[in-house]
């Protein structure tokens, strides 16, 4: 990791002493299983943070289809491991973290003894293949480690990682049957022929090299590795199902099944077998790349020149020690568990997609070079949010990387536009807007360096009048975007005009005032999407018409995407003044978010919806999905501060929980867990963009935010007098002494440092 | 081209004079139909010498497999036309010249008019589809050029070429349906699903990106592509018929069949159209890369910065004489049409497969940097006999380029081994026997520098060490490889001992005598495999008996591969002295090699074997395939050189014709024309690692070899006093005016220059 210096190192030493005291340390309140039941879709498995390697265990390998229909079921898996499942089938390398979609587990390992299968099986009956029982007994996950026992075969599996390899440790027993299986055929989301091509090569009897490529979510996505054993391989063998030949000579006869050092198709799955006459470890270091074989053995023996796998574990252990300290706070237990659960999801995406050499696989699918590390994974729609503002306090200079990361997807998209939901070299253009804009300008306004300013500025306005794109040039030439034009109208035309208020805001601040001037305008064109005769939001046709019939509580409503009319009317999160006073001025919008946060929903309005849940919602708001993020918030803007006070802390107490199923939605590649850290601290990005944070009600007592790089010797210290689970509204607050009348604070009187305290008290003070 | 230096834009003066002159230049005489009709496998369109890109028509597009049946109509298509065919498909830019197995046909054009149609339909029914009949009255074939005229549209369709860029020029008619289709479903041999992927970019309105990834006859083989338009594309579209999905948003609905800048998939066609009020022409130029889509531009723009077809096709044809040039004759017209195409033919494979920095994808599929060129498309069992030597004559830096390349294989092979029938970054593993060896042995004998030799020695004993490669370890524990262990068991036994002899003679040179002794006592093995009661060489088993029954006609015979005992019996190329006392003696011998010539062969003998066809045999001698293309030349060494005098000039007269069906077998990567060039020059390279030739009888009168490399200044002249048709036998020979008495001359001899003069007459000199 680039970014630890000499400076990082010292505070290294600093840290370690309060780590040694154990129990006490951020790592300890961390559980990685949280979210790993029902539909957070997280990972219990070893990463760094940041890391390019998440490894994990798998426990199903549901198909995509079944007799040619969408396998619901598979919805569940899009992180491999579901927390009430009972067999594990394999370690892959690669996992999204908390997303609705999905792709990866690339590269599954499986140590076993016995019989030889190179069929997972199924979870009905794990001994038809390879696939081995297991129990959350012997299952430890901690930042950055994971151990579990396969039951079946007595083998103790362990997992750790640096950022671009992965460790395994597998304790073998004594037998005559020691093997390790290399699955490239699992794969997560396992659609029809997901695998494009995959490639083996034994190189000598320790190292492994190879690559798979696969069409899944991501169109074309192709992982390099390399792989060394700490013991010699003693012999190995190949099961090629796929109908493709490997090698067309009518008459050759070479034996490819066993011994036989290079093999390629499309089902490919191997074995290599150990001594095993006691009981002992068989380390293996997989190094991942997305440029080539070579540069993925260079990541191995780079960043893991040795097979000492303790090493590897505390060196990831101090990672995470160094991250998770950038916020130091005073809680209770639950909260802290949930905090810092929360602060480590958020430390995990976008991912760093770039070799050690520099070298990464771009848009146009060459290899460019680049000097700090390059990201991939952007979840935009959620993460724009509060994950991006989140990092622009806590690691700025990696903020930065991330937006010229985006800035170089731009410089090599055929579309000329900014990612909406990218990968590893792939754009899956999912879910709407173009929110790389606001995370952009949330980074100009906030002064986060590292990428060009104006340039940037050029790309955000260049996505933003790509007029095939999404009904985008409807919505420039009519002011929003015409339901009988192009789907999900009203969503898209209230996210795009806040993009558009982003963009004016970072065109401001580069002083381009025709840039600016344009923008503004677009800004305003939610006002063309609300009918003030039902006072929502509402479908607009071509002709100028509001769409009928129209439902606003259905989440499946034309108009609509992933929140029915009574979420997404209020996603005005740039000018909630205005918003408010369109619908009525601040008693009657008052009442309306009550009845949001109060009203009860008949089961048909969940039937349909994956990202919408039973365990998400309060009322008819939906806190497991993203649209309503900022809605809470929006009492302090009609007047009822205490409002947003009393319904934060309530989303915290009932939405996050520090247990397997402890998050009520999708964790969305960490967006669900910013949102809990902000609102924790006590303050929330309603608008990134701009420079002002919404207070609300802090669950901690005290916390210290490291503000600014790693090295920072700033610190932000809020303090939350007399919090408690009853003390939840805000009697007073004070900025370094100060008292401080007004329901946000600035960016900047954040980075210079100081000192924020909240007087807590029982009672609305209204 | 590297090996273009100042010396060489000198000659290429002193050739222009001559080259105005016209019809008597070597480029005139060269005709690049012959061999495309029935079995020659060329193809007719445009190259320059050793090109990366091979641009030519298609004119069938026949399945590999029928109702799951292996389709034995496909294997006429080898190179992706025959001259009997009445429609065109389209223009691809690779294909393999006289192979026998195939593969290629990357990145199809056509230029269309009229209602648009991508599907290639079907020679009875072309209106169906896209394809065009044509005539061969409007066609043209030109070293380095080819023109037709597409009936159906009446377009104007050439062709030419740069080392690694395909020109089209377009002459369309005035229409306002001007296309040009890009099928990438389209490729040389069908398997089922070919296609493993493929990417397009639609860059701007003049440039298209992408790259083809295959599963042919080459395990994976990906031809990444930059395409530009001499004028702009108004607008295009796509068709997928790949059950792939291209973006996995169930809810998107982007339109991607029409204007949309990016498509990938397995299965797709495209199409861009043209402005076109009066008829004019679109230039089309196709950088082709190994490497990448950036590097296939970078190749388009440094090779072709301009739209002139007639420079590319200019240059083109100064390539070819400058190539062409390197043996100069004097000889009747047929001679000379069959010598300049053979000649031409020769000149063509192995292709150059490096970018213009040097880059190449490697064996091991990591991309390597080479500082001169790099060579690929290796069929050495085909072309070890006469092509490389020949190399070794009039080229011998682009041979040490070759032997470099091969190394550069070897170094990257997980195997350890040395090419056997290698294109493209994939080994095919084609045909027997390890005849790398020869080609490098015969390079070091021969003094061919541009690699190190001591590690090219090591390459050929690692090859020829490697137990497991078919039989190889019986073979060296036995003297022989037991039918029973592997097959062509024969073939290989007596093919492996040639080699082990090239080997030897290499490390004898080199001074190490233990591989020396070594590889000199395997080079005996050949014995092994003499059955003595029979006289022919006869499959062993593992218990040491000889295999019954035995057929020593028999084409498809246990023991034997491509040919039967007859021919393959008298393959012991390097100890011709010893096989021959074996058989019982020169006059036994004589009488014996006599039989093959005269002997009739029923017609069940020629069912099995595709490589053997009545029209390449003379009694029971095979000409059309290779293990015999020395056979003639035994004569000399049974004391009847004037037999290998009448035999040589009899296979010249039968064997080859200056028209499309003049080859009577595959041309074999210009193994058959190689073959031809030595003969009609009187001397063949019957073993090669020996620095002998074997004299024979020239079909010129008069010739003069340019030796070395281009620039060279050294000639070697041969005269052939009183040749005629009838005059084939040589009376006396002279080397510098002082007479020969023996019938072989030296490489040495050749290559200090000077004049080999024969006098020839019409009887036998006994």
């Amino acid at each position: 990791m680039k970014q630890f210096g000499l400076l990082a190192m010292m505070l290294v030493v600093g840290i370690w002493c309060y780590a040694q005291h154990g129990q006490g340390s951020p790592n300890s309140y961390v559980n990685p299983l949280v979210g790993t039941h029902k539909m957070g879709h997280t990972y219990p498995g070893a990463t760094v943070p940041f890391g390019a390697v998440q490894l994990s265990p798998e426990t199903d390998t549901l198909p995509y289809e079944v007799n040619g229909q969408y396998n619901k079921d598979v919805y569940r898996y899009c992180a491999g491991y579901q927390y009430a499942d009972s067999t594990i089938v394999g370690f892959s390398h690669t996992h999204f973290s908390g997303t609705g979609h999905s792709d990866l587990g690339d590269i599954l390992l499986m140590p076993t003894t016995g019989p030889l299968r190179l069929h997972p099986g199924t979870a009905t009956r794990p001994s038809d293949g390879y696939r081995s029982p297991y129990r959350h007994s012997t299952e430890v996950a901690e930042p950055g480690y994971y151990r579990v026992l396969l039951d079946r075969y007595n083998i103790q599996a362990e997992l750790t990682a640096t950022t671009r390899v992965g460790v395994h440790r597998y304790r073998f027993p004594a037998t005559d049957s020691a093997r390790i299986l290399l699955d490239l055929v699992y794969g997560i989301y396992n659609y029809p022929d997901k695998n494009v091509w995959s490639f083996v090569r034994v190189e000598n009897d320790t190292l492994v090299t190879g690559y798979r490529q696969t069409n899944g979510w991501g169109r074309t996505r192709t992982v390099y590795f390399a792989m060394t054993f700490s013991r010699p391989i003693r012999s190995y063998g190949w099961q090629n199902e796929s109908k493709k030949q490997v090698y067309r000579g009518f008459w050759r006869k070479w034996n490819q099944e066993q011994n036989f050092p290079e093999m390629a198709g499309t089902q490919l799955r191997g074995w290599f077998g150990f001594d095993m006459d006691t009981p002992g470890n068989v380390v293996v270091k997989v190094g991942i790349s997305p440029v080539s074989t070579a540069n993925a053995l260079q990541n191995l023996y780079e960043e893991v020149p040795h097979n000492n796998f303790d090493r590897v574990r505390e060196d990831a252990r101090v990672q995470w020690l160094i991250q998770l300290s950038a916020i130091n706070i005073d809680a209770d237990e639950e909260v802290k568990k949930n905090f810092y659960t929360a602060l480590y999801h958020t430390l995990i995406n976008p991912t760093v997609y770039s070799d050690r050499d520099g070298q990464y696989r771009g848009l146009d699918q060459n290899i460019h070079t680049t000097k700090t590390a390059n990201y991939t994974t952007f979840s935009l729609w959620d993460t724009y949010r509060a994950l991006h503002p989140l990092f622009n306090i806590v690691c700025p200079e990696r903020n930065g990387a991330m937006v010229q990361s985006m800035l170089h997807h731009y410089d090599q998209s055929v579309h000329h536009m900014l990612p909406i939901w990218s990968h590893y070299a792939n754009e899956n253009w999912c879910m709407i807007g173009y929110h790389a804009a606001s995370v952009v300008a949330d980074a100009v306004v906030k002064g986060t360096g590292g990428f060009d300013a104006q340039h940037a500025l050029d790309a955000c306005v260049a996505t933003a009048r790509h007029r095939s794109y999404e009904g985008l040039g409807y919505y420039m030439d009519m002011g929003y975007v015409p339901e009988d034009k192009s789907g999900a109208s009203v969503s898209k035309t209230l996210e795009y005009a806040y993009d558009d208020w982003a963009i004016a805001q970072m065109a401001r601040k580069l002083n381009r005032m025709d840039v600016y001037e344009e923008f503004a305008r677009r800004a305003g064109n939610y006002r063309h999407v609300f009918d003030s005769s039902t006072g929502f939001m509402r479908p607009r046709l071509s002709n100028g018409a509001f769409r009928t019939p129209f439902n606003t509580l259905n989440t499946d409503e034309p108009g609509f995407i992933e929140g029915n009319s009574w979420n997404y009317s209020l996603y005005v999160p740039h000018e909630p003044e205005k918003m408010i006073a369109l619908m009525g001025g601040n008693k009657r919008f008052t009442q309306h978010l009550d009845s949001l946060f109060t009203m009860q929903l008949p089961d048909s309005f969940f039937a349909h919806t994956e990202d919408v849940t039973r365990e998400g919602i309060i009322g008819n708001y939906v806190h497991g999905n993203e649209p309503s993020h900022h809605v809470a918030y929006l009492y302090n803007h009609c007047g009822a501060p205490w409002k947003t006070q009393e319904r934060v802390r309530m989303i915290m107490k009932k939405m996050y929980h520090p247990t397997p199923d402890g998050l009520s939605g999708n964790d969305d590649c960490g967006q669900m867990s910013a949102w809990y850290i902000f609102s924790a601290l006590g303050f929330y990005p309603m608008a990134p963009g701009s420079d002002r944070y919404e207070l609300g009600s802090p669950a901690v007592h005290r916390a210290v935010i490291r503000v600014g790089n790693i090295a920072s010797e700033k610190f932000f210290t809020i303090i939350a007098e007399n919090q408690s689970d009853k003390n939840v509204y805000v009697q007073k607050v004070m900025l370094n002494g100060k008292p401080l009348n007004r329901t946000w604070i600035t960016h900047d009187e954040i980075m210079q440092g100081g000192e924020l305290t909240f007087v807590m008290g029982s009672r609305p003070r209204r």
